[in-house]
């Protein structure tokens, strides 16, 4: 099962951008989730699946899933199948480290897999692809290493069970089986292939051409190749992304730090940043927001609190109360860096008690006999 | 150092074509060498080399390198300046195993091999590219690391010094360091850059585009980027092509058993493939032979007398004698019978006598505290 990096593969029209280094709308206006399951060919992830999935794990659904975050799948009705007949399966995600600290879009996937790993009693694989970035982002191998270790340690403040992790780099380990896999996937795929699928051209280098092998998120690709080898097709789960505080039209990017929120920042950050940058659909003056009240399919700070907070009640009534003008930007803002603030402090307390002897424990190579159990 | 491999790579003019997979010249004629070395930008390997070669080692040049068979280098002078001075090198030299059974131009490089290691006592790698077989003659993973097995034997059976050499499979060494250099390599290459190299197409896929940072023999490429990445230029040896039985215009190839004489050949087939199939530059008759004398530049048995007869006084002899037309094919064809049965059967000796164990000791990755002993 696997989230979000689905929508990492192309999808181009004259109205949005989709691929693995692009998200855009045309016209700043918003990506059409609908026209994105039409053009990659998946399927809603409905409320009828939700319930399988509370029914079958004996828990409510995750907020994600409540609330339409992870809005597509493929197969993953296979997954419930297999489940629910007692077979094995297991979760597989992965990041590629470019950067020092997290951002909340990051967290996304991990928090959603760790719900997965806890309701459904399955292990874990998690691939951090330092080559992929010290291909992409002109990083060192070592500096690419590095990251990828502090971005584990991240990782695994979220929560993870290390009886059923794993968490390799690739520049760790690549060899062996993995190698073997490497190859009669390359073997599978033209080169005319990747340009279709990933638009390289001549000038990128060979890294870049004969990468989607090593990474499994390219899912279209994988999809395609793994019953040609003799292997499953992987089941998808797909996220929605995750807008920058400037609103849905602006971009998370590490060289602008005031577009996102990231886990090392700072209460009084986290405040400023939410105050000062979230784009806010309140209208211009008090008067006219009691008139017409916030427009909440722009609003950065309802659309946060969609994510992170978790009372669906107290979630309906912001919703009413600023949709209808009731509740100023002010105070949705202020709720918003409530919940932000706690979550990036209790993340901040968890990351610190994470020790390097932690890290070796969840990316060594190991039996893990209670997988299952 | 390194033998045969650089000119595997694309030198294509009206006249001749020498790529990774395709030797020959216009028109029936000869490989030009001297175009060759122009073209490739290499040096001659020349008289007054050779000479220091002996003086350094203290022991009669190989006849591989009195008779030219090793003709051009790049940097070679480099290395002897290296070991005149104590420094240290090592030797590198691979196979891709794509047959059960060597022929005699497979045994060349590593005849030769065998010779630089006890000359200048120095280690030696040898990569078996069981990964690059896998994708271009679509091997199975599984009977690609059968074939470097059984091959290794075949090498082992050359004689190398096991404490000084570590020979390994792409497929099971792949990983750690190498792989990070790989990464390395990769980022140095553009798409373009290995098309204008190897001529790959679209319809190509991408473990061959992406193949030449796994294996060093892409020389001319390593030689470009091994500078840009902080490491030595790998210094050349090279060697001129061993010709088929058919002739110098003919091609060594499995799917012809008797295009070449393979080491699993008894002798009743070497003399038979010898005797019929052996291109000869005899004359018609034996009037005209007598009158004529043969012609020794496509006389294959000749030829195949200068790699494998280390008499060099027997060889001017046959030189004279066949060439005056004094000689007649069937003496000659006869002598290099002797010669190869006599140098088959040796190996099949020596090579009856390798254990797995031992080709387990070669490929143990392990210290070799002696190996510039």
């Amino acid at each position: 099962m696997e989230k979000r990096e689905e929508a990492k593969e192309v999808v181009e029209d004259e109205e949005q951008v989709v691929n693995p280094w692009e998200v855009s709308a045309k016209d700043g206006g918003k990506i059409d989730y609908d026209k994105l399951i039409d053009k990659f060919g998946c399927q809603r992830l409905d409320d009828s699946l939700i319930q399988r999935v509370q029914r079958l794990t004996n828990r409510p659904a995750h907020v994600f899933l409540r609330r339409g975050v992870f809005f597509a799948h493929r197969d993953f009705s296979d997954i419930l199948d297999a489940y629910e007949k007692g077979q094995k399966f297991y979760l597989y995600t992965g990041r590629g480290p470019s950067s020092e600290a997290l951002h909340l879009g990051h967290l996304i996937p991990f928090m959603f897999t760790k719900y997965l790993q806890d309701a459904f009693k399955v292990p874990l694989v998690i691939q951090l692809t330092d080559d992929e970035k010290c291909m992409w982002k002109n990083l060192s191998v070592e500096e690419s290493q590095r990251l990828a270790r502090e971005n584990a340690k991240d990782i695994i403040a979220c929560g993870f069970d290390v009886s059923k992790t794993f968490i390799f780099s690739d520049f760790d380990y690549v060899g062996g089986a993995f190698y073997k896999n490497m190859v009669k996937v390359a073997k599978c795929v033209t080169y005319n292939k990747v340009v279709g699928i990933f638009g390289f051209t001549g000038e990128d280098h060979i890294g870049k051409v004969s990468f989607p092998p090593v990474q499994d998120p390219y899912f279209r690709m994988t999809r395609d190749v793994a019953p040609r080898i003799g292997y499953h097709k992987p089941a998808l789960i797909e996220s929605s992304f995750f807008p920058a505080l400037q609103g849905e039209n602006g971009k998370m990017s590490a060289s602008d730090p005031n577009s996102a929120i990231y886990v090392t920042d700072s209460a009084k950050e986290i405040t400023n940043k939410i105050n000062r940058y979230a784009f806010s659909g309140g209208q211009d003056s008090i008067e006219l927001h009691r008139k017409y009240g916030a427009n909440l399919e722009v609003d950065i700070p309802f659309k946060y609190l969609g994510f992170f907070l978790d009372d669906d009640a107290e979630l309906e009534r912001i919703r009413e109360e600023y949709g209808s003008g009731r509740m100023l930007t002010g105070e949705v803002k202020k709720r918003l860096t409530e919940v932000l603030t706690d979550l990036v402090e209790r993340h901040r307390r968890a990351r610190a008690l994470v020790t390097d002897e932690m890290v070796d424990a969840f990316m060594a190579v190991r039996p893990l006999p209670n997988m299952f159990n």
